[in-house]
């Protein structure tokens, strides 16, 4: 009896200790920055920068390294038929749904060692961590390192089903189609629809990334919480005049499109600063025909560009640059013409809960917070039409990013492995 | 005795009646017209314009036809080594430099039927009226069609010892060099250097020509005293920024180029209106790097052309705007850096007792009149560098050329010609 009572008074110690414990284990530093060191030697180039796109050899061969290394840790890794390799943990409650967890390890071509590296190496660490202190949580576990993030969040588009047989036809950075390439990486075109999962398939989905902005930095904050994924929307606005000679043609002759082009240009920039908010427009392309120096344009031609997590803002801030567009256009005696592109992305916004206990799992590790948007597309966006999302940020140094100089410091992607580990544990006694 | 007397009588009222005659005598309207009309089938597309591109199959079929034209007539018809067609007619005094008028048969690819034909059948029309009516000019006359004006008035510049052996290497709108070109109309490259004039071996160079710009239609006139062809510059502009996530850099971090590129489009335009005179400045090409949609370029470059006639002004000009783009830099966060491209071409003023010849030749036939510089380069400003040079204008329908639609009437164009013989008679007199 005094036997009886004393293992149960151990056992509700060591619970006692476990739960007290989950609050102040921390990911290893040194072993999260030497596992992003050495995924960097895979693709390395000269100049410094990454050659890791999709299905490019180095890419295949840093994908064989760390499923060994996940193979190594015990967990259960698989490819799946678009080529995410997926390493599961299981839950104490096997009716609950996976807590998925991971990012990308493919880069732009010459790209930098931490957008995509940081938020999976740091998944990765967030798994040994629990491994090495034997937590087992409630939710089974699923870490992804999803396919070609890059070239068209390909792996996470799969597992939404929003890969058309059109996609898998088009042209990657490596050379190969995205059909091609997921065969190159272990998976299988054919079979790609039986990798989608429907919603309400996950608990939830949560992603670690460098914020790719400045805004972090700016704020000497160490950790971002991000609202959601922005929408984007694109418009090609054609300004029409009359090609002429440049020589012999008046100046109060011409009917110019460069002008309202460029009046139009100065206009999106005003314009978008005068509303409240983090929304952002560019003019990132602009083309004169015939565009030769002797002759006056025919027609000039200019893609827009706003996103925002609101569409209506984008919308908005859209009918507002269409009239000026219109007036400069008359004023100019030329014909306008818009097209606008679908680039279908539409906001994916972060769950309020997993919002908020991410800035507490923060609050929790002494680290300060800001709320922000993300401006760039990331597996997320798609992991959001099948359940909640959460995505950390972690400062991104000058606000680089896709380039050799991108760089965050191992304090903060540790920052950062840290607060994924706390919210994962957090969310998982939360959600149901 | 009374023989003679009556001789000598004669041969007086004769003179007496001639130089009464060359006042009153009109070039044939309808047989100049006939002859653009027959011209312009040489190289006529679908389209309705003009494929009589220099050194083309139409080109050489349009040469021959019109070498015959003018052997009928009975001028001393020649092809020099750059391939000009050269027709001859003796003057009284063999001592004196020769009358040289013409212009070219050559168009742009899908070019009309009057830039070019317009003043050289002009010409030929001149010396056939000469002919029919047995004038024989003090001075010797020379009628020259010259080679490819359109690719960089080849023939003209062969003349005035102005084509390097380089510029015969370049590739022509027929496709053929200019070298193979020249051969192909009977020309001879390797002995380009013997058509070479030297300074003072004309005694006056004329050309009729169509407008190419609105001017005189819309001041409602229709003769064009040309007082010179413009100098042009060229600059290339590079506002150099920094190339950033369109979706990630805040509005206010960014060093977006496309704002000072815009803000220096509309200076060019406003700073150049707001000079005295006829001077015109175009920005016919721009670019944006990387050019993406969803990237804020890191550069971009435009090219700034600025004309006039007076090179001092230009310069004046590109100073102002020099400054302003500075600013316009500074106030970005950009960098700028300008590089100016010699484009080696000078202004070719016209000789101002040529101009008085074809305003009095004018009024003398009850034309009106307006001075104007031409802003389009012609073989008048190669020829400007061996002895003084006149330009008639007519109207251009709709300031159009270069183009399927250009047009001019045929009553204009006559009114052209007879300004070129009366102009061509006056200075006859006039000139040393």
């Amino acid at each position: 009896m005094k036997y009886i009572f004393c293992l149960l008074l151990l056992s509700f110690s060591v619970s006692c200790l476990k739960a007290q414990g989950t609050h102040s284990i921390l990911v290893n530093q040194n072993r999260l920055s030497g596992l992003i060191k050495e995924l960097s030697t895979y693709g390395k180039n000269e100049a410094g920068g990454s050659d890791r796109v999709a299905y490019s050899p180095h890419d295949i061969a840093a994908r064989k390294f760390l499923i060994q290394k996940l193979e190594k840790l015990g967990l259960d890794v698989s490819v799946d038929f678009s080529g995410n390799i997926i390493a599961k943990k299981a839950g104490s409650n096997p009716r609950l749904k996976p807590i998925i967890f991971g990012s990308h390890i493919d880069e732009v071509p010459n790209g930098g060692d931490y957008d995509g590296p940081v938020g999976s190496m740091g998944a990765i660490e967030v798994m040994e961590t629990l491994l090495e202190n034997n937590i087992t949580t409630l939710h089974p576990l699923e870490l992804i390192l999803f396919t070609n993030e890059e070239g068209g969040v390909v792996g996470s588009r799969a597992i939404a089903g929003q890969l058309s047989p059109e996609a898998l036809l088009t042209k990657s950075s490596s050379g190969l189609t995205q059909s091609e390439g997921i065969r190159a990486v272990g998976g299988n075109p054919d079979r790609i629809m039986e990798v989608k999962r429907e919603k309400g398939d996950i608990a939830a989905f949560l992603e670690l990334h460098i914020e790719q902005g400045g805004n972090l930095e700016k704020n000497q904050k160490q950790i971002g919480v991000v609202e959601g994924i922005v929408a984007i929307e694109w418009w090609q606005f054609t300004f029409k005049g009359m090609a002429n000679h440049a020589g012999t043609t008046p100046m109060n002759m011409r009917k110019d499109p460069m002008l309202p082009a460029a009046k139009f240009i100065l206009a999106v920039n005003e314009t978008v600063k005068t509303y409240e908010g983090a929304q952002v427009g560019t003019v990132g392309k602009i083309e004169a025909f015939p565009g030769a120096g002797n002759v006056i344009p025919g027609e000039v031609t200019l893609n827009l560009e706003l996103r925002d997590l609101s569409s209506e803002k984008i919308w908005k801030i859209y009918t507002e640059l269409e009239s000026k567009a219109k007036v400069f256009a008359e004023e100019s005696g030329t014909d306008l013409k818009i097209v606008h592109q679908e680039v279908a992305s539409k906001p994916a916004l972060a769950n309020p809960a997993i919002q908020k206990a991410i800035e507490s799992s923060a609050s929790s590790l002494g680290l300060s917070t800001m709320y922000l948007p993300s401006g760039a597309g990331h597996d997320a966006q798609e992991m959001a039409r099948l359940g909640p999302i959460g995505m950390i940020f972690i400062p991104s140094k000058d606000g680089i990013s896709h380039s050799p100089q991108e760089y965050s410091s191992p304090e903060d992607i540790a920052n950062g492995a840290n607060v994924l580990l706390q919210t994962l544990l957090r969310i998982d006694k939360e959600l149901d």
